[in-house]
């Protein structure tokens, strides 16, 4: 990986270094001395820099050898980069138009240039703002479906599928992360845990002794380290999505490895309902959000349907990979068995991104990393409230995985605790 | 993989390419002009020479570009002789004294040299003459237990784990033999199949027409696809067992690769009842292999009873890997609800025994392989009664699993239809 050629970039190193590639130096435009270099990255992990030139904007990713959140204590390889690299250019391939375009990929520097998305901003934080994206279900479900089925046993050989898993097992450092952050920390007593305190020490306690639980989330980190299904993104929450009122991307891949399907059906579920439980901490006069509200429920349910269907649909436009092979299921009645299994792989995918949905949710509460939905809340009370509304479902869902057999369950019992009041420690 | 300098050995070349292996020479002793070669390979896929000099002997295994049992429109690449000695190295580590000792190794040629198995029999021949083998039960599950366990992610970390999956990616070609001739070959026309006919071409349509069947086999495919719960022997049949009174050698891990553990457990419980259900073809005087018969179903019964308590032990003996930390099952209460999940862990692993077990009863009497327990029964008639009390039970077992909840439900079964008079074609 060349990691002996590595140097952290900084302004003068970039603008040198960009200098010197006459694509970019091009698409730039004008003299390198002129070029606005800043650094936005506000995620946890790597350096972002935006390059904007007389004629144009690229912006710049490079990772760190440690995790940005945490610092220099906590190593992290820069090999991340080539399998961020590797994940975009797969999906770019299978969703076009629905990542960035790779621009440069330098492996020794673990640094990718992209284009500049603007005006695009983070869904997240237009979530916060009660921003409703109207494009936002037809694009992530296009995205999930295509990017999972056309890296899953239905449209690979197995011999492909083998390979393309041995291709992403060394990114198992990013595996780790989640293994550790998602499906064990928030259930036991660790340093780097935080929630808000004094109000959910009390659920917090509640969780660690919650053995049912304990079962359900390693059942989960299981199936998330053993069942290479597809291809996934392996970090699809609303920080990882740049949207407008008419484009929506995904950015961010560097978790991506052959996992559960599930997993990044789960994640988007996840951060809707988690912006649909921190809305009430965000209204300044009751009802307010009412409307984005209803959207973001009904973006629940259509993320899930719609994403069931495009899938469905791709199978049964043609499945060319070594599973449930067609020849097995001939003429009329052949059709109509296998279709009926379809359903019934939809139906276990369904309770798969239940569960992780529900992992996701629990870790932004009480784990390390939490997310700017509840954390922009100020009065924490307020916060906790919105906090220990998520958790109530998010409990039932992991671990009564079958009081929910279809996504307007998941909605309904949203519903139900939109204005449930908790009873908070302190 | 160096397969430039690949040749085909015969005899002189073997004995020239040996004679210049010092360490070899000398385990062999004497003049290598005076060893005695010869080839003794009766599988489907290598070469294999028994060479022995004045002062012991070895077994000499070399793989042939092209699948032996079909010649060379077949085409079978040579890496697979660096998966089976990369399996048996590992097996070597984790059950000692129960796979042969790796003498000598050359990728290049594709060649295996093994201490010489002597006078270890294989123990399909062994069952064809109503032998019993009181080690096996012992034996065979410490194998099994302890190569799953240890490769599982029970035992290792998830890093490890996804490296392991890696290393053994390659070795698809063989894992696409399972997947074509063990889960979809016999269930459709494939002009390799072959039957006892007349008397079974009513048997043969029926599967083919068998939906629920399909869909059940489709599954199991699926799993074995996509499932890398440990590192598996792959083909783990009682021709791939070495027997004495006092020994059991496990061989031939050619198809060894990251898959489901229940496919090895379902394997040897196959092999055992398809023992079963040829002993009646090769009885010359009505019930002279009774005894044979009990202790064959009782070794079923065991087999799958001390694997679940050895796999059981390693387990609660201390798992170091990164599936169901123990940090999250503290205290008494912890302790018991993890062993709750152990068990039902174990009956997810029995339930997908059962099976893969009947995948590979109906693909030994549908499919292109067939094993001596029936291939020996010589006349036809009573052939195809054994094979299709077998084909019975195993129908049962793959489209009806809820009816097997302990493996005594499946020896009942097989006890069941010893006498049972199928309705036969022709």
């Amino acid at each position: 990986m060349g990691q002996g050629d590595y140097r952290i970039l900084h302004e003068a190193d970039l603008r040198a270094y960009l200098a010197g590639l006459p694509d970019l130096k091009g698409l730039l435009g004008g003299e390198p001395a002129a070029w606005a270099i800043t650094e936005v990255g506000d995620g946890n992990l790597n350096l972002v820099f935006i390059v904007k030139g007389a004629r144009g904007g690229i912006a710049v990713k490079q990772a760190l050898p440690y995790v940005r959140l945490v610092g220099e204590s906590w190593p992290l390889p820069l090999s991340r980069a080539h399998y961020e690299y590797l994940a975009l250019s797969r999906q770019a391939q299978l969703a076009p138009g629905l990542v960035p375009a790779v621009l440069h990929h330098d492996e020794a520097l673990a640094l990718t240039v992209m284009e500049l998305l603007e005006p695009h901003i983070i869904m997240r934080k237009g979530l916060v703002a009660a921003t409703r994206y109207p494009r936002f279900v037809d694009d992530i479900t296009t995205f999930m479906a295509r990017t999972l089925f056309f890296t899953s046993d239905l449209a690979l050989s197995a011999a492909e599928k083998k390979e393309a898993i041995a291709a992403f097992a060394g990114n198992h450092a990013l595996c780790k992360i989640t293994e550790d952050l998602i499906f064990t920390d928030p259930y036991r007593i660790a340093e780097q845990n935080r929630w808000t305190a004094p109000y959910l020490d009390g659920l917090a306690a509640s969780l660690r002794d919650d053995l049912e639980l304990h079962v359900a989330v390693s059942r989960l980190k299981l199936k998330f380290m053993a069942s290479p299904e597809a291809l996934i993104h392996g970090d699809l929450h609303t920080g990882s999505i740049m949207v407008t009122d008419s484009q929506t991307r995904v950015i961010d891949p560097e978790f991506a490895f052959y996992g559960p399907m599930g997993f990044d059906v789960g994640a988007v579920l996840a951060n809707l309902l988690m912006a649909y439980f921190a809305s009430a901490g965000h209204e300044r006069t009751p009802g307010e959000r009412h409307a984005f509200e209803g959207w973001v429920l009904e973006t629940v349910e259509q993320v899930w349907n719609q994403f069931a269907r495009k899938f469905l649909d791709l199978w049964r436009a043609g499945a060319a990979g070594d599973a449930y092979p067609r020849s097995l299921f001939p003429g009329e009645k052949g059709a109509a068995r296998l279709e009926a299994e379809r359903q019934a792989t939809m139906q276990r995918l369904f309770s798969d991104a239940v569960g992780f949905a529900a992992a996701k949710i629990i870790r932004r509460i009480f784990g390390l990393a939490h997310n700017i939905d509840f954390e922009l809340i100020e009065d924490a009370k307020k916060r906790a409230v919105s906090e220990a509304r998520a958790v109530r479902l998010a409990r039932a869902m992991m671990a009564e995985p079958g009081t929910f057999s279809v996504i307007a369950d998941v909605t309904a019992a949203a519903r139900n605790l939109r204005d449930w009041m908790p009873e908070l420690s302190g």
